[in-house]
C-alpha cells in the first residue's frame, strides 16, 4: 500500500540523522497522498538504524491507522492537524535539531538577517505561544498543531514553511517529505547564523525588506530565475 | 565470569568515543549484576582503540577486585558508592563531555528549558557542591560519590539520572550500562541547547511545569504512550 | 572546450562541500582563461553530488554563454564584474559558509586579530555596504559586483582576497579557482576565531601592525621564506 | 638517519589533521634525539596528504640542516630555542587550533576551571607577551622562542607543557613528539570548555587549589595512581 510514498517518506526520514538533525529517535517525517486522503509516518521510538520502509504507518485524515504493525509517532496528531489546515503541503518534519531548538527554548522568533534565510523563508520564522495547562493536559499533540495553525492566521505557510514550538522544537513542511526535510536543514543553518550574527552585533537589524523580497522571489516568485527550471 | 555483562559494558564504553563524549581515556562505564553483588568497569587509562571485553575488571560491592588483569578505573570508588546508595540503578557513566563539563566548570545546575530535557530528566540537572579540602585529600573518589548522594537527598535518581560534579564533569546512570550512556548523550545535547538558549534570551525562564510533567510522564509515567511498549 | 580549466574549476567546486563550506547548492566557483577572455562557472542550482566537469558553463567577458547545456550560476554577473575590474585574479568563489555569513549578517568587517588572518589577508576583511533599493530591483547580481569593486577603491584585491556582502555572504578570489577556494577556507577559519576572540575579550584590539606586516610578507612579500619556493 | 625518530615525528604530525587541530599546513611537530643533539621537524608548507617520513628535515641544535631535501618549517628557530632552554622536553608542537588560537588572539591566559585542565596543566596556561617591533623585524621566530622562555622564568615547563603566543597560536611540548601532540589536543579541549564556562558564569572563579593539586598529582606526582603504571 502506498509503496512509492513509503519509500519517499523513508528516504526523507533517513536524511535526518545523515544531516545531523536528530539524536536517537528525536524526529519524524510524514508524507501525504492528498488524492487518497492518506498519510505515511514514522513509527514511534523506532531507531533509524533499523527502520525499514515497510515499518512506516499509514493513517487516514481522521487519524485512524489504516496499515502498519507499529504505533505511529506520538506526534501524529500534530501532523494531522497541519495537513487538514494547510492544504498546500504534502510533507511534515519534526526534529529537536540543536540550533532551532535553542531558539524555541529561548521563546524567540528567528529574525531574517540575510539572504540564506530569505531564499527559503519570507520574513521571520515565528515562535508559537506556549500551550495552556488545559491544552497540555488533554490532546496535547493535537493542540500543538492547533497552536501552530493559530500562529499562521496571518501568515502563508507556503511562504514561511516552518515554525518553532516554544520550549520544544521546530516543525517544518513542504510540498512533499523531501522538501520538508530540506526546509528543516535550512532552518538549522539559519538558526545558527542568526545566533552568531546577534552575538557579533548587539544592535543588529533584520535585512532590508527589498533584499528579502528579491531573494525570496528570485527562487519562488512568478519570474524565478534560480536553478534550471 | 559475567561474560554477558562484560560484553554489554564493553559496548557501552565503546559508545562514548563513537558519540563524541570522550577524548582519549576521559570516561568510563560500569554495569552491575545486582543479584551477585558484582560490577564490571573499564580499566584505568586503557585506550578505547585497544580495549577488549576481557580487559574489564570485576569488583564486589566492597570494592575488592574479583577478576581482572588491569587496575580498575580510578573513579571506581565513586561508582561503588552510587551503586550502594541508589539500588534502582544498574549502570553508571563518567565523562568529560565538553558541554556538560562547561556547566560543571561554571558551577551551575542546568535548568529545564524544554521538552528534550523533560523527556529524560525531571527538573533541573543539579551541580553538586565542591568537596572540602579534607574530602579531596583523602578518599577523594569515594567522597565524590558521597557528595553526589548528598545532592540527591531530596531527589529521585531515577527521575534525574545524572549530576554535574563542580569543576569536574558529569556522572549519569540508568537501569543498565546502555541506558546510562543514553542519558550521557542526552545530557550533552541538553547542556548545549541550554547554553545557546541562555545566550539568545537573558530573561529566559524554565519551561512551564505542566509541560515538563507532560513530557516526562508520556515517556516514563504509568500511562506512558511513547514508543512501542 | 577549455577542458583543463573545466577540470580545475570542477575540482575547486567539489572542495566546497568537502571542506564544509556549502549546504546543498549554496555556493559556486568560477575560473578564468584570461588569454581567451573566457570563464567557466558552476551551473545554477545543480547538486554537488551529481555535478560533472562537462556540466560547467563557459561564458565570455560580456556575459554571453559560449558553451553549456545548463544556465550558469545566478551569481554569474557578480563574477563577471570582478574579473573585469580585478585583472590580477583568475578564480572566484561565493559561499554562504556559516561563520563568514554571520559576520556579513552582522554587517561587520572582520578585524585582523592574529597571524592566521595576516598570513592571507592584509588588514581587515571588509564588509561591503548595503545595496540601494534601486540597485537591488534591477541588475541585482551585477550591482553586487559593482558594490564590491567600490569597496576596493582604496584596497588591493591581491592583498585582501575576499569580502563580505552585507546580509548575504562572502566572495573570495585568487590567482586561480583553487586559490580562491583556499582563501574561502581561510576566511571561514578566521571568521570563527575572530568571533571567539571577541567573546573572550570585550576590549580586544587588532594585532599589532608590525606583526601583520611580518606574517603577510613572509608568505607573500618579495623576500618570502615560507614554504618550498 | 634517525629512522625511528622520523617515523615517530611523522606519526605525530599526522595526528594533527586527524584530531582536527590543523587546516592545510598550519602546524608542525618536531622530535629530539637528545643524545645525539639532533632534532627532526616537518618541512615548511608541505601538505599533510603527501607528507612522508623521509621528507622530514634533520637539524642540529645550532640550527644547521644535517639532512633533508626540503627546507624545514619556518618555525624551526622557535623549536630550537625551546629545546635548548627546556632540557626535559623531547617533542614540540605548533598549531593554529581554533579554540587555543582564539584565546591567544584575545591575549588571555586560560584559567584552570576544572579537572580536565588540572589533569595535564598545573595552573593557568600562560599567554606570552607581544614581541616588540625590533623582535619581530629581525629573527622573529627565534625571538618567539625567547619570549616563551621568558614567560616560563618562574614556571616549570614540565608542569605547564604549553603556552599561547599572543595574536598567534599555541605551542605545546612533552617528553616526546607523541606526548606533545597529546598536550595540544588537551589544550584545545580545555580552551573550548573554559570559553563555554565563562559564558555561562560571568563571576566564574578558577577551580580550588586543592582540587588542582589532587588531579595533577594523581596523574603526575610521585604517588600517581591513574592508569596501569
Amino acid at each position: 500500500m502506498l509503496k512509492e510514498l513509503k519509500e519517499q517518506v523513508y528516504e526523507a526520514n533517513m536524511e535526518l540523522p545523515k544531516r545531523g538533525l536528530v539524536t536517537y529517535t528525536w524526529g519524524n517525517v510524514s508524507g501525504l497522498d492528498a488524492e487518497r486522503g492518506l498519510f505515511v509516518i514514522k513509527p514511534s521510538g523506532v531507531d533509524y538504524e533499523v527502520l525499514k520502509p515497510e515499518d512506516l504507518v499509514v493513517l487516514d485524515l481522521e487519524g485512524n491507522v489504516v496499515e502498519g504493525k507499529y504505533r505511529p509517532s506520538s506526534d501524529t496528531p500534530t501532523h494531522l492537524e497541519l495537513y487538514k489546515a494547510f492544504p498546500e503541503i504534502g510533507g511534515i518534519v519534526h526534529t529537536h535539531s540543536p540550533w532551532a531548538t535553542s531558539w524555541a527554548q529561548a521563546g524567540r522568533a528567528i529574525p531574517c538577517y540575510g539572504t540564506t534565510h530569505a531564499d527559503y523563508y519570507y520574513g521571520e520564522i515565528p515562535c508559537a505561544r506556549s500551550l495552556t495547562a488545559a491544552e497540555i493536559s488533554r490532546d496535547y499533540e493535537m493542540n500543538t498543531g492547533l497552536v501552530i495553525i493559530e500562529t499562521f492566521r496571518k501568515k502563508n505557510p507556503v511562504y514561511v514553511p516552518g515554525v518553532l514550538c516554544k520550549n520544544h522544537g521546530p516543525f517544518t513542511w513542504g510540498k512533499d517529505a523531501a522538501e520538508a526535510v530540506h526546509n528543516a536543514v535550512v532552518l538549522e543553518e539559519v538558526a545558527k547564523m542568526a545566533y552568531q550574527a546577534e552575538m557579533l552585533n548587539h544592535q543588529i537589524m533584520p535585512a532590508p525588506q527589498v533584499l528579502m523580497d528579491k531573494h525570496f522571489m528570485r527562487k519562488h516568485g512568478e519570474n524565478a530565475y534560480y536553478g534550471q527550471k
